[in-house]
């Protein structure tokens, strides 16, 4: 439904029915110029269709933790099933690369991406260092100039989908988190790829009216301190009626109303000194906000939310605490059921370290708004995301530098023991046979000799699946839509162990190969390095 | 011109012959939520057509400096020029808000923004906190939902700006600075703006071929390690011919010459011990990359750049040194004149610090390529603009918060000093006199009632200048080409005192109001504040 929206709003793209990229400045030119360089030099070497395989992982997880959950793919598959460079792209080429030969520009336009295949993690998924989250198998050419568009697409929605579910994990479920960072993200694509992941990661709504059209997240958003002072006083009200909410009788003068109610409010015992001056103007945005929004109305005090406020500075731990007293007065003092409980929103430069401080210190926030430091993982602002080559023709590669890649294509699984839980993911050549429930199985250490550990798993899962099967025969995963996405997201968030989670000094998961994957790196790894001479 | 290839690439917009938005994402619905419910809520007061102004500008600038560069201008204006809701984004802000009368969506659909007026400081600018870098005047509806696409296209511009230009000033004038964040950067609109304000900022060139087509920008690369590792063996290169770049005569068997010359290098006396093993797999690849390109070959040496090296790992400055002292000796050893002095590109998470240590160390890198810590703004990956109501209905408008906002509609200048470096910004209220050239004025600080200095300028420059003349009659600055914003940039850059621009302890850059703008301040202030009652 989501890809049939977007579908919608760009246009239906030519791949298969998928449509193209979300953003149209998605293209095959949005790529570094060496893929390009690189694909000649191939194509000038007669090497150019050698079947070469390339892992994209990553090697560190973000912001401290011990997790991270895989997004983007759906943009990647959009972006291959629609591969194809247009003749003014080309010519952009040949004024780009003057010296090469014209049949290099003939085989660029006849590529497309019916010979690629991609094996992924579905999208949502909790993912570990070192696994691929896609194996990405074809013409070596094809497969170069797919590695920036790719990393592009995957390193910030990975990042962001994670920082907002790190966000729900230290917010707790029963909270509304709402995104409200367009203004501060890295650029429009940013701020829209931001409200996507981030109500993937977990988050519940976002302010950006875009994202909502374009993905069908709820969107939500009532006034600024801007709407507060552009009124002078009371008299800036011109129509001062209300309509009941089922239309049967009508207040002529809402003005009144409110006013009559403050002095009440002034006057009531158990409110007594609550109350000193009230600014008219402010009193004059509210009250013309609620004539607006008679039904959803929301405050912002320093700025006020359906009915509720929205504290945007100050201790927000103390505020909310006396605003809820408050609430509860007034329901007490007047009978009004239910006034106790109205909404607190928070905002003003959240992030996790200040909500897990609100929750030390106690609080009485429903709601926090989360901005900058969300969108922009202010943390850490990248996740290190790379394309490796692991085998060309059938022939295993290694890249042997500060961190070695793990060669050959691979399958993956995941190992679950008794209590549910996941315990070990672990990589095998690609034709050993899968792990079976009940069998003891020896899982290694890529690189550490002594690091291994005996598995009798309870379930395996294999982690990648098929969503573009190319020359082979294989069935196409669907592309599931934003909805399920973010509850299979946080249905794997609740599978996982939970001191693989939390904040502090969390437990690193387990990634491991098979004995027979480690031997052969090894001797891959002893063929490769050279042997040093001290002098 | 810059524009124009844009216009062509995106087709041309409808405003006054400017082009629309380079981003197609960009259009009136990437804004939040409560931009519409307050238009709606100014509609309903009947309070939509009050005339407002507001102040975009910043409270602090990035990365611990003194300074800052202002990115993001044109995009602002390419937005408003062709400000129209469609009947498809009306239909959904329907549906988004659907307790709003059918008057004010009819009232949305004929908003433009032919009475919005904007004064900025021209695009590439050095600015500073406090001053305003746009000033936005219109019907207060209308300008609320220009507010967070203005923020949006600003805050990342102006922060890689002065990113990319910090870069440049510990790099010095002499290097070639590449960016190459593509891959890393925050969503592909990220990429894109990066690529384009780094070159503003300084950069030379990119690695992104799309920004290189968007822009003009010049476009870099060569080749990556999987390019170095898909090749086995000297026995891959099938097409061994080179021809003589006139074409005057041809090399047979090239792999051979490679190979004949490696043997001569490997005996020469003044080279003994340098050599050890040849890998011959990334022998291969470095002979097939020159085949391909025999006229700009750069190597990858953990990878090798026309002629060159790029080194992507180890300790760059001590191998940069080594490399330089065998280029020198083999232009010594063979008579190669010129060979001494062959390009060495250094890449590896690059940033401000690396380049200030390798600058330390002592070093032999002629050009650097700086991708994640660039254009992700790693060392603070969010600028805090703002966007705040200063006047309505020609009524002053104050926000008090730990952040006062200065109120008024005003004129900004710069005072220069005998020595030609800018002495201090000042903001007037818009009918005071403007600042004239040897005539001395006093200059107070907005807030702190002790600081305040006569100057007497030498040169008086009026920031900002009308960039969309709405119901004025001012003429229209022109959007210059991102090569003369850039020019602009250095040039400006050039002209601040050093003290102000250095790395450590810069020494802040003073801004001002005059003393009539400073009294009405501190009049509104009293007014609005209220005293406090200690209990």
């Amino acid at each position: 439904m989501a890809a049939a929206a977007a579908a919608a709003a760009n246009g239906a793209g030519g791949g298969g029915g998928v449509p193209r990229p979300t953003n149209p400045m998605v293209t095959p030119l949005l790529t570094d110029l060496y893929q390009f360089t690189m694909a000649y030099a191939y194509w000038k070497a007669g090497k150019h269709l050698d079947r070469a395989v390339f892992d994209l992982y990553f090697r560190k997880n973000p912001f401290g933790g011990e997790f991270t959950i895989f997004g983007g793919l759906e943009e990647c598959i959009r972006f291959i099933a629609n591969f194809k460079l247009t003749d003014t792209e080309i010519t952009f080429l040949r004024s780009a690369m003057p010296t090469c030969e014209d049949g290099f520009f003939e085989y660029l336009s006849s590529i497309d991406c019916s010979d690629v295949e991609v094996y992924a993690i579905p999208e949502g998924s909790v993912v570990f260092p070192k696994v691929p989250l896609m194996i990405i198998e074809g013409p070596v050419a094809v497969i170069q100039l797919l590695e920036t568009p790719f990393l592009s697409l995957v390193n910030y929605a990975s990042l962001v989908t994670t920082n907002a579910a790190r966000h729900r994990l230290v917010a707790g479920k029963s909270k509304n988190l709402l995104e409200f960072g367009l203004r501060r993200a890295q650029g429009p694509d940013g701020g829209i790829s931001a409200s996507r992941y981030c109500y993937m990661g977990g988050f519940d709504a976002t302010s950006n009216v875009a994202a909502g059209r374009l993905f069908g997240i709820p969107i939500r958003g009532t006034h600024s301190h801007a709407f507060v002072s552009s009124f002078m006083g009371l008299d800036d009200i011109i129509d001062r009626t209300l309509a009941s909410s089922d239309g049967s009788n009508k207040c002529e003068d809402f003005v009144s109303l409110v006013q009559n109610w403050l002095a009440r409010i002034k006057d009531a015992g158990s409110l007594r000194g609550t109350f000193r001056e009230t600014n008219l103007s402010e009193l004059a945005a509210f009250t013309s906000y609620a004539l607006a929004f008679p039904n959803s109305f929301l405050a912002l005090v320093d700025t006020y939310d359906a009915a509720g406020i929205r504290l945007d500075s100050g201790d927000l731990a103390y505020l909310s605490v006396e605003t809820r007293k408050f609430f509860r007065a007034i329901e007490e003092e007047f009978g009004f059921i239910g006034f106790g409980k109205m909404n607190i929103t928070a905002s003003n430069d959240l992030n996790e370290e200040t909500i897990d401080a609100l929750n030390k210190q106690g609080h009485e926030v429903d709601a926090f708004g989360i901005g900058t430091y969300l969108v922009t993982c202010y943390a850490q602002a990248a996740l290190g995301c790379v394309f490796k080559l692991v085998e060309i023709n059938k022939q295993p590669r290694i890249k042997l530098s500060e961190d070695v890649s793990i060669p050959c294509k691979k399958r993956c699984y995941r190992l679950f023991g008794k209590e549910g839980y996941p315990l070990v993911d672990i990589m095998t050549g690609e034709d050993e046979p899968a792990p079976k429930v009940g069998e003891r199985l020896l899982c290694r250490h890529p690189f550490n000799e002594s690091k291994r550990a005996y598995v009798v798993p309870q379930h395996v899962e294999e982690l990648l699946k098929c969503y573009w099967p190319g020359t082979t025969s294989e069935p196409r995963e669907e592309l599931p839509s934003i909805n399920e996405i973010r509850s299979r997201c946080m249905g794997y968030l609740d599978r996982m162990r939970p001191d693989h989670m939390r904040r502090l000094n969390p437990t690193p998961y387990k990634v491991s190969v098979s004995a027979k994957l480690y031997d052969f790196i090894h001797f891959l790894w002893l063929n490769e390095a050279p042997v040093g001479e001290l002098q």
